[in-house]
């Protein structure tokens, strides 16, 4: 079994934004040699989200809308998370919609992809550096 | 390690339903002669789901409800997503909410499973012939 | 290939609770011997949630809070899954928002963690005895 990790760093300058990922994985699937297996993709910090949907760009706004109404920055008072210090239990809530992570196969040494799948980062509390995570495993 | 894969293909007449897919994943894992590992079991569009949950007629048209008023349909023109000419932004939600994807344990040659565990094909933006991937690794 | 299999019970006395079961997997992690691999912690029972998150008590409630507020329990009729005689089609909801699973990279023996996160078995619908999953693969 072969196994490949690598880490990939952001530093979004506002508090939200999703930014298309799948070129990094790409190559990082290549660096590992990997015909056949699993690739996990995971946000290492908690206000963050790794998931897979399309690269359009009123899709990533109608996104940001949609969470803001499920799970609204303001005011930050109505969290009790917030009290200690934080602004961002509406981060720690938007990634749970959005998901931690995704595993992809991996098959011939591709990602295992539909025809519109593409991986992202969602950054919900950005202003500091932040990483995700590429766990590779096969053969 | 043994890897194998299976496309499974779907034509939903509505744009919505939930389809049991348990059989076909037991199928391809019976082919697939792994006794020990993991089973990924992913929509390859991104307006469709993979998850696991109850069977059960009553909770299915709870979900349909439930994610109408999560993120309705309609009117289309609330999303930017569908100034592109689509009428599916809403798809593109009700997937993140349930999800792409599974990740099953194998252990002695049957899916791990609890009690009431049954695997669904979500689909969200039907009337068109649209895939899901079981890809299992293992020994 | 190696492979670990343990089961995790609890019995919430209440309805609902989330419950850092981050140790519990760390000793599996350590019995099962792998040192690059993959672990998936899943529910068993689909009223229930793994998720990954921080372990802060303002951010618990405030997640009760909020998943009371996209599912509220009562009205119990609202849900006609609730006609077969359960009251708990709200925790078929809540888990589908905080999810069924995680998958989490093993590099050299340890959970591959970024600084805050922690592993969580989220209960909906308590009162009896449930169990969570934890699968181990790798070398």
């Amino acid at each position: 079994m072969k196994t490949y990790r690598q880490e990939l760093w952001f530093e979004v300058p506002g508090r939200r934004a999703l930014i298309n990922i799948t070129p990094q994985v790409r190559e990082a699937l290549e660096k590992s040699g990997v015909q056949e297996g699993l690739v996990l993709v995971n946000a290492m910090h908690i206000t963050a989200s790794v998931f897979i949907n399309d690269d359009e760009r009123g899709l990533h706004q109608d996104y940001d809308d949609w969470l803001e109404t499920l799970a609204p920055h303001a005011p930050t008072s109505q969290y009790r998370h917030n009290r200690t210090g934080e602004d961002n239990a509406d981060a720690h809530m938007k990634r749970q919609i959005m998901g931690r992570e995704v595993v992809v196969a991996i098959t011939e040494g591709r990602l295992d992809f539909g025809p519109w799948e593409q991986i992202f980062y969602g950054e919900f509390d950005g202003g500091r550096r932040k990483r995700a995570l590429i766990k590779i495993i096969g053969e």
